[in-house]
């Protein structure tokens, strides 16, 4: 946040700040119609479904400013609902956003979170349609609505993997979870003492991860070049047993996964040995690696095996055989599901 | 809030208390394909505009629970939204509801507010197809997206008045402003003193204007009726005076409105009276009537004077005459927007 030079928001006013952090919005999508400025933005979109999603970022629960710099937290809060889309099979349009700021705030302070929601939808072709700037008595409080497009009968639900299917994931799982418990480790640096610097050496890609997490397009593309439709998919925000569990109840079904195919990056592994933590504990429950989990018949194992940046790690079997963990050893964990949970 | 009977919300954890709050939630209109459950919710809208509408309220700044019951608070902030979409002359046809809660809370506190938005949403036809409930450090936060539907050619934006358009607005104003302030002089009473009653006697109306306004979709449909498509519009949440600026900045216009054709509510008039304040300050300035302001040509005249609730208030000018009240003495006096301002 900003210490030295500060412009207090008082200063625009409610319209006039709206005005500052939105006029150099142009709109890039044939489907936006009209954006910022009425009662409601404007969309056309008559050849295909309309997905829209949600998210209400609370600061002290869902992120910490003292090492979350604010432009990062803007591309994150984009970031975060592109995804939710492209766990649909489809493609981020529009946002609308909106936020909550307590007197701590200065107008610097939002155009730096405003610049990382520009750059992450500049990077995805998403227009900036709606939303506005009020104050709260404390903290920061951020909501974002993404709307995105779909072909009729390319829209994928979480309830439609089928016995036999496998069950592929991409990228790694459990770095950012471990950048979490870094940035948490060094926060006492952060909070204060000037002459020391955090300890980051080797672990930029963790810190990335947790501050700066992309939304996968790339595997969507992919997977539509390869022609295959998953019978399910989600995208990984509370970590991959939760969301595994989410579509085997949703499908009806149970699941089998292999630890030693849940695809781990190195540092995250060296960063859980320094913790003295469970690895195979982390990338399972971690959360925040907003990855797609998804599965695809057995038919398609041919061609999703050549997408590069995904994994097979398990399949889908009938309900009654449950969800489990198959270890190293070749035992079998019942999955649980202890991914984050902000209201415990 | 409940007091009583408490249930913690931990007890449920966050999927169990969104299923909770949320099972018995039925889709009704044919474009909202699917709801709740997903990563996102898909809508089909192949042959009408998409209207998209956001609003973040926050606890301390848009309400006071003192003397807000949740339940009125859950039906206010759903109506507001489709009062926007009103607004724009569509129809609102679903909303996504998220909030964040602080330990206060209770479960029955969540029931009461999702009783008042499914309230709401029965009487508006609107499904609710997404959303989430997740913690705050402290006190409420509620954040609702409204997506409705207009025809293509229907839409009416706030930048289309032309001089010598009639300027029209829907029921009475002040009446919320006044409300708020009869609130604000009983909050003692809410407070503590149990022997104490709110006093509250003839002056029902207020309170209702504040506590649970309607949006006026039977006004639009009127308008529909009449084969009326109004220049511009807008819903009235900051202020007459704020609004007409609105809509004369965007069409590029100036306007005369007539202090003697206000209307006006006999309560309101009483309570101002009461509180030893200007009246037309208070219609003008007030604001949360959430009443439609709006512009039709010349020739509707005799058409749009027939409308029940409905009255002709004064006319748009070339840009150059500025925005001005003419009040019951025939002095012009400039219209400055005094509406509400959270960030002041």
């Amino acid at each position: 946040m900003h210490e030295g030079n500060r412009t207090e928001i008082a200063t625009l006013g409610e319209f006039g700040l709206i005005k500052h952090l939105t006029e150099d919005i142009k709109l890039e999508n044939k489907e936006s119609v009209y954006g910022i400025g009425d009662d409601a933005a404007v969309l056309s979109y008559p050849d295909k479904q309309v997905l829209v999603t949600t998210d209400l970022l609370m600061e002290g629960v869902h992120f910490d400013l003292v090492y979350t710099p604010l432009k990062h937290l803007g591309y994150k809060s984009a970031m975060v609902n592109f995804s939710d889309i492209y766990a649909m099979n489809g493609t981020p349009k529009q946002i609308t956003v909106s936020l909550a700021v307590s007197k701590r705030f200065c107008i610097e302070d939002l155009e730096d979170f405003y610049d990382g929601v520009k750059l992450a939808c500049q990077q995805h072709h998403v227009d900036i349609v709606g939303g506005d700037t009020t104050s709260s008595v404390t903290g920061l409080a951020i909501s974002i609505t993404c709307i995105g497009e779909a072909d009729k009968d390319q829209v994928v639900y979480r309830n439609g993997a089928k016995e036999t299917d496998l069950i592929c994931v991409s990228g790694d799982l459990g770095a950012a979870y471990m950048g979490l418990q870094l940035l948490e480790r060094e926060k006492a640096v952060f909070q204060g003492e000037k002459d020391v610097q955090p300890d980051f050496a080797g672990k930029e890609y963790l810190l990335e991860r947790i501050l700066k997490p992309e939304a996968r397009r790339d595997i969507i593309e992919s997977l539509a070049k390869a022609g295959i439709k998953p019978t399910a998919m989600m995208d990984i925000s509370d970590g991959l047993s939760s969301e595994l569990m989410h579509i085997c109840s949703q499908s009806k079904t149970g699941c089998r996964v292999y630890e030693e195919r849940i695809p781990i990056d190195y540092q995250t592994a060296v960063m859980a040995e320094e913790f003295n933590m469970n690895l195979s504990t982390c990338a399972l429950n971690g959360g925040e690696d907003y990855e797609l989990l998804f599965t695809v018949p057995l038919t398609a194992h041919e061609q999703v095996s050549q997408i590069e940046g995904v994994k097979v790690i398990g399949y889908i079997t009938k309900p009654d055989l449950g969800c489990a963990l198959i270890t190293r050893d070749g035992t079998e964990l019942e999955l649980k599901a202890q991914g984050w949970n902000p209201l415990k």
